[in-house]
């Protein structure tokens, strides 16, 4: 049970000999969640041991090559491994539009279906939802059409307080009733309520990615309360202006966002090129909010 | 001086998490060949240390994907650095027709031209020709129309003999002439043959590519006599079958184009990714042809 990310890259556009461009893998109670998919993402997949096979849903915030250039890869090697289950793809309309001849040529005979949904990217809506999570894409704001994504786990069942069950009496048949909330009637008729009888839930944890975006007060909005935000910091405070224009986002205005939205923890990434040495952001975020670490790659974050 | 070839790729379609997809540069007296261009080449090309402004030709076998893959990136971070130079892209028409509308889609201002050259796969023809090199494509025999490719340096200089030239007083302003091959006229009208006052010049070297290739007899003739061959070896001989079912070699299939060809030396590539000990392939190989080599990642070879 619960949320944890694992960083396939987050650097920016120029991927460098150490640093990938954009992807990353939530894995939600065994569930595994593809979000972005730069160039290489097949071969970070295979060295962060995370198994093909589990990947059903693949969510694109945009469509810059270096978020996007690893899929054609991605899809064909789904295919040569023999997959049969369907493939989900959540993006924009165009993602469909300049993908799918793509795909068309290059995997032929591909034997699985891939499903494209498509994205609206004006206003926050939920473009997913099982048993287990629910996501919604809310808008950013980049030089194009952008959204991010808030994966939130679905309300849990409450826990059983045993030895107040055994006090009552409740008959084991009556415990899926009671996770859900439901009181016990005894045969009596009496009623016992339900906060008697059980522990309330684990708490439904979320995890919000943003990028690329500049700072932005409607994102405060979209990830309030997050137990874990990505949001991308592509360079330095000395840089405002540069990511202003650019349409990016300094380390201090990621760490603004988390602070005013109230998060639990934040992980900065998508680092421009210019950056070898990564602690100097990291430094520069952490003075406006502490609980701030670098999406480095190959580490694994737990909301 | 001199033909050399880093290999940045040289598994076949499914990448590890060791080993990428096909992908080398020739370095042919400074000039720079990319030859075929599978996902995560643009990071191998910084990994072995390759100037990107150097590369301005790229060879593309054929449309599988682990040889193509690798393009939109590469000519999306060209741009994003600046670049201004023309690249120049050579594959079959098709190439053009798949390729073109995502870098029109993904690179909408790029500040270079991309010039397509249309190979024709059907016969051996010359598709590039310059001062020091000339490439000829000819056809293999792949699932899809497949071409390899023969790199060979332009017939060079004949060497000045020093000694010689002084004895026979022949002046600086002839010594162009004499490289070229023409005798030498005194003043008094005598001719001294250019084989007296010169040395022959040294050999003009030659580099073959063939990657994916069922065993041919043609390819024999095309590659005869070359200084390095790089052919690929998908398979063991215990796949031999397997090999002819998908159009590809075995190791020993290789060696004997090799050694029915007369090059001097073989270079071993595109292995399936089930061989993580490439030693078995390398021995089977050298029992026909024994100046074999395993084509490893960041390694480099003299022709």
């Amino acid at each position: 049970m619960g949320l944890s990310v694992t960083i396939l890259g987050s650097n920016s556009a120029l991927p460098t000999s150490e640093r990938n461009p954009t992807a990353q893998v939530l894995d939600a109670s065994g569930r595994f969640f593809l979000i972005d998919c730069g160039e290489g993402t097949q071969v970070q997949l295979r060295r962060n041991k995370v198994h093909f096979g589990k990947i059903d849903h693949v969510f694109i915030s945009h469509l810059h090559g270096d978020h996007v250039f690893g899929l054609p890869g991605l899809i064909s090697s789904f295919g040569l491994l023999g997959r049969t289950k369907d493939l989900h793809i959540y993006g924009i309309a165009d993602l469909e539009t300049v993908l799918l001849p793509v795909i068309n040529y290059f995997s032929r005979e591909l034997p699985f279906n891939v499903v494209f949904h498509h994205i609206q990217p004006y206003e926050p809506a939920v473009i997913f939802e099982d048993s287990i999570v629910k996501v919604t894409a809310f808008p950013v704001e980049h030089r194009i059409p952008t959204v991010g994504f808030l994966f939130r786990e679905q309300p849990k069942e409450r826990k059983i307080n045993k030895e107040k069950c055994d006090f009552y009496g409740v008959p084991l048949r009556v415990l899926p009733k009671l996770k859900k909330g439901e009181d016990f009637i005894r045969d009596e008729g009496e009623t016992v309520p339900n906060d008697k009888l059980t522990f309330p839930p684990p708490p439904s944890l979320s995890y919000a990615f943003c990028t690329d975006t500049r700072l932005n007060s409607s994102i405060v909005e979209a990830v309030k309360g997050v137990d874990l935000l990505y949001h991308e910091a592509t360079f330095m405070s000395d840089q405002e202006a540069l990511a202003h224009r650019t349409f990016h986002s300094t380390a201090r205005q990621a760490a603004q966002v988390a602070l005013n939205a109230g998060v639990k923890q934040l992980l900065v990434g998508h680092f421009s090129s210019r950056y070898r040495d990564l602690s100097p952001l990291l430094s520069e975020a952490q003075e406006v909010f502490p609980n701030t670490k670098i999406a480095e790659e190959g580490k694994v974050f737990e909301a």
